[in-house]
């Protein structure tokens, strides 16, 4: 273990990432104290029974008192509020991060809070599950996956550099990108897909001539898979499509385009179409397995089922 | 182990499905002979290679010959052609069996073949994975799976009771289903969803402003998700959309409809509509968990991510 990155850690939101980052700093030894907040009495209950953080504060103006990272865990939507609460009480050179799905958005209400002689260096780590609360979090959470920084224009490096040393001290790899790109790169590879997932189980759910009991006992993946990322934190995910609307709405737009191409194939019986698309989305597979984000060993049937 | 089911058990075609029966089959001593055909040389001279069945047979005619229980294991499109070459040579008393995803038009184009006083039992494993060839079978990929029977009008239950033990013998749970319907609950829990993880994932591959390895690279799931899916053998997937038509298109008109009130309400900024339907389609993932179909425990990041 090497000496802490930052004095005091504050952790605004304590739900999956708050929490998984509370056990992963402590497995690194990364901060002198943790301290964190929570909106509800129940979560800050919780969050001391499971001794979460050395302190679990009741108000966020007395869990960022003194710290040197502050870093807003809470749905990108609550972003604004929070911090206008806690801009008051940060410390000079303290440093102001988040962990939001969404990083323009986020930067726009934040940023002007920021107090002279604070940094704020916004975050974004790839990495989840669909669980949610004080007690989903787990210290591996980060292990092995990505967070990228998203740096503001004009920044100090100082400040940028240290919380990549926290990040990769919790176990990660870290990248850094600019915010819109941030948003359009995540808006293919998570939003549209998760909107997708949603819609579609949305849809089982309608059709009455097929039960939800048969949806649930022959529930096949892809569906299965469809099920689980579309069994995220509603709230999230409502602030996550509300805030990336414009990415969130080309992906969509593209994809309805693509969708209705192949349904007509499918109409017309372009076999020659439909084998040609099949073989190309393939190609996308290996490189994930090769770029080792992914395992391709077989896990006895849990994945592709017709 | 008990007496085997069958004497002689042929399978034709030797991929996934047929090379992961032939295991199965042999873990529980549930046929007395295997016997293998498959159209190319190259695929016979693996299973050989590989012990995969107690005989590899050069012709198709070959390997039926004197068995018990023909299993048609090649691609829904290729049924037609394959029965019509074995018809001729079926043992009086037989029964032939399919593992095709789509099975309205299996019976269609199989049942006009089968000749006088052999039974025809169709059959659906819902389990898979998205390998394919004789090397990717393995034993358990049927355990605690469903496997469904699709008897046509006025067959004998003394075959389809046989086909059930075998399956169950193989590890598989059995129940009965009407084709049509049967069609019409894959398209909703398969087909529809195989072909928009098809789409997201060519999406993906189209846009140039983001590129490739950062999709690769970035991918978080559900995207990954969608590629495991989408990298699913494109011959097989083309004749089941092209041969599961009417279900499939309905599902996806309904799947259209819903993304479009959903992106109308991601662009009106409607919060409280995009929160309702993120809440229901939660029940469902609770259902799939309850029913035994998958694991709430958290993968270490591998499952959502935003
Ligand atoms: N889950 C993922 O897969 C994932 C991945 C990467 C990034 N993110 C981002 O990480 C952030 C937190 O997500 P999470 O998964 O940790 O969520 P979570 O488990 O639901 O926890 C959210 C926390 O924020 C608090 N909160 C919610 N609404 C609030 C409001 N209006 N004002 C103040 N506090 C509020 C909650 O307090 P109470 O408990 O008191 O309600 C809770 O402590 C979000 O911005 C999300 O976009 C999530
Ligand atoms: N994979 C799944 O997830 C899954 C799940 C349930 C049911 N199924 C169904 O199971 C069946 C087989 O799928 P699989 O995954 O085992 O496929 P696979 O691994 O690709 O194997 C297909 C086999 O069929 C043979 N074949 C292909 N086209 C043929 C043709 N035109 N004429 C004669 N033989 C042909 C192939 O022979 P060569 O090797 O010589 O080319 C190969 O032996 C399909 O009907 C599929 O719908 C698949």
């Amino acid at each position: 273990m090497s000496a802490p990155i930052y004095t005091r850690i504050a952790l605004i939101g304590l739900g999956l990432i708050a929490s998984s980052m509370a056990h992963a700093i402590r497995r690194g030894g990364l901060a002198g104290e943790i301290t964190g907040y929570a909106r509800s009495a129940e979560t800050r209950e919780t969050a001391r029974r499971i001794n979460l953080c050395d302190r679990v504060c009741d108000t966020a103006a007395e869990a960022v008192q003194d710290a040197d990272l502050v870093v807003l865990c809470v749905p990108v939507g609550a972003m604004d509020a929070v911090m206008a609460d806690i801009a008051p009480v940060l410390k000079p050179g303290a440093t102001v991060s988040d962990v939001g799905s969404v990083k323009r958005h986020v930067i726009d209400v934040v940023q002007p809070h920021i107090p002279e002689g604070v940094h704020f260096v916004p975050a974004h780590p790839l990495a989840g599950t669909e669980h949610s609360g004080p007690e989903a979090g787990f210290a591996e959470l980060y292990d092995n996956r990505w967070c990228l920084l998203v740096p503001v224009e004009g920044s100090d490096r100082a400040p940028v550099d240290r919380l990549r040393q926290l990040w990769e001290g919790m176990g990660a790899n870290v990248d850094e990108m600019d915010a819109d790109h941030h948003d359009l790169v995540l808006a293919v590879t998570s939003h549209a897909p998760h909107l997708i997932a949603y819609t579609m189980v949305g849809v089982a759910d309608d059709l009455r001539r097929v039960t939800d009991s048969e949806v649930i006992k022959y529930s096949a993946a892809g569906f299965r898979d469809f099920t689980r990322i579309a069994a995220s934190d509603p709230t999230m995910w409502r602030d996550v499509f509300l805030t990336n609307k414009d990415a969130t709405l080309e992906i969509l737009g593209r994809f309805t385009e693509e969708l209705f191409a192949l349904q007509r194939a499918i109409r017309t019986g372009d076999g020659e179409h439909l084998h040609q698309y099949f073989t190309r989305t393939r190609a996308i597979r290996r490189g994930i397995i090769e770029a080792g984000q992914d395992t391709a060993a077989p896990n006895f049937g849990r994945e592709t089922t017709s």
